[in-house]
């Protein structure tokens, strides 16, 4: 059995948490597993959208703090094992940003602090009705500082200022109405609609996908001007494909593209 | 017949987009005119605000695609003519933004692709209830990364990047639940109910609405201490008008203010 | 009587603006008594949340109307007192944010111009369903442009604009769907439900909340990978805290943790 479960369909990378005993923790075994396949899937030229998903009862619960607890008997209390988990979780997230796929997380039962921060930071998140989505490390005296950062960037800051400081969870409704998700969805019809989604994406010019996910991020960080220079240069790069030319040719002339990839 | 109409009602100026059957598409010709009368706008001291709406049974299409295809056939393949394009399309768009006068889009039918980053870039935008925005370039093969940056600056992000990258369209609903719009009307309120909130512009003191305007938009792009440095240098400018000191006079007075403009 | 109230109850203060005849307007009396309160409160460890709240019939209604006009009588028409009043309300404001304890604006009647500044700019915001909010400075000439600050920063841009522009008041429930407050509730109800929140946080460990509200606004004004390098850091810190490390092991042995603070 392995920590992170890969099933590939079509040009569809389906990867699943796989910890379910400890509802799918982020620990040093699943963040280094999480951060090979992003590697992996980054040279695939033939995966055009991912999904991610939990096994067992939660997607997933944060990080594994019975580890980080281990983590303390070193010289230093843990301070340096803290730093450079920090540090390799917020490459595994800044992967999934930098990802030429889209990422789309399918969430269900929980999501709670580094787990709710991995929806954030997905590029699509659809979720059953039920889940329960969660920054409750201030409960037990860790301000969930670093799932902030992914959160703040996708809901109202007032809200996420409550959610920080109260540690009370919100329902799937409710993270849709925030914008922490796509949206909530039955829990039986969960997998059918993050599989349409992917197909939905993957049946897009992959160029186009890729080039547009990479901008997205990059112009958010942007004054105005500069972003519209940056995207111009985009746009120019992306009508000199092959592909984008002959998807307009097929528009003008009402027929069906013929892609080459 | 002119390709952008003008019609001025007292303070109030409406451009009307009127190439129907390119269902207004932001040709060479269109992104001219339009920036031509942004340009006379800017100068007009009589005009307090801008309505933008379009003829015929679409608001705004996008870019020309088959003048774009046109441009292909250049020895480079039309790569400095679509740099050039880009340009001149975020000019028009920056335009909107530095005019001294709100601009409201009155949207109907559809707005994609450029047409749906025109209503992101207007400072106000009413629709009627059955319009459709969208993104969709993706659709054929062209991101739409030049709208992207309008549209991200709107709406939170993970509905941003799912427009983008399914080319779905959301509804007028949606797009007042999302902030892409000021709100929905039933179509044959739109007219009214934008030339209402043109009017209730144009009753304020144009001085003031200008100096505003321009902080908004500024402030925006400052982290949040040079935010009020420049605000507070914007409000002591402000006070210093013959007609604020009118305006607070007569407020506390309980009288109507007698205004110079 | 004094202008500004505070009541401790426990680990909580309670700040009340109390100048109902003036609407609790931010006269330069106010604003010189709330900057005092809130560096006696930076000092204060036994404060872990501070509620604010104004007598009378209004929350807040903004800037002293009278008060400034008085100032015009100086040689330079009141440009010097001006400049300085606007420094310090916005130091006032930027004081709440950089305060350590969580602040939560408790809200009725109605927040105007500044005061609805200050809604925006409190941390956590509740409001009597029949408030009404308005930055409606632009109906004397005055363009509401240093609440814009905070306002720009909690709500979609098109409405913000649609409010400073056209003067118009919203009530609760539309500041609660556009993230302005965290909720509204009856107005019966609305002491005790921000007493409520206030004691929330207050059970929290002090020195998580202290770290974890500064990191918040930090970082939210920060590029994604030094968002993450940063919180990254203070949660290094937060793990080396004696009452974490205590709060991890408590939940790690389902047992109440024994908190030294």
């Amino acid at each position: 059995m392995t920590i992170l479960e890969r099933n590939d369909t079509g040009a569809i990378a389906h990867l699943r948490l796989n910890s379910p005993e400890r509802l799918n923790a982020l620990s040093d075994e699943m963040l280094a597993a999480l951060q090979e396949q992003f590697d992996n899937l980054r040279e695939d030229s033939q995966i055009r959208a991912v999904i991610l998903s939990g096994a067992g009862k939660a997607f997933c619960a944060g990080h594994d703090l019975k580890q980080m607890t281990a983590g303390r008997q070193s010289e230093d209390g843990g301070k340096a094992y803290f730093a450079d988990l920090f540090n390799r979780c917020a490459a595994v997230m800044l992967s999934v940003r930098s990802l030429p796929q889209p990422v789309i997380a399918q969430v269900h039962g929980i999501a709670t602090a580094a787990g709710c921060q991995l929806v954030a930071t997905c590029d699509l998140a659809i979720a059953a009705e039920d889940t329960k989505f969660g920054v409750n490390g201030v409960n037990i005296g860790l301000f969930c500082s670093t799932p902030m950062v992914a959160l703040s960037r996708n809901i109202a800051r007032k809200k996420a200022f409550e959610m920080l400081t109260t540690g009370t969870f919100i329902d799937a409704t409710a993270a849709e109405a925030l914008g922490l998700i796509n949206r909530a969805v039955p829990a039986s019809e969960l997998g059918t609609a993050t599989t349409e989604l992917a197909e939905t994406l993957a049946a897009k010019l992959g160029a186009a996908v890729k080039i547009g996910k990479q901008a997205f991020y990059q112009q958010l960080e942007m004054p105005l001007e500069q972003a519209y220079a940056y995207t111009g240069d985009v746009m120019v790069q992306n009508m000199m494909y092959r592909d984008t030319q002959e998807g307009i040719a097929a528009f003008i002339e009402k027929r069906a593209p013929d892609w080459s990839q």
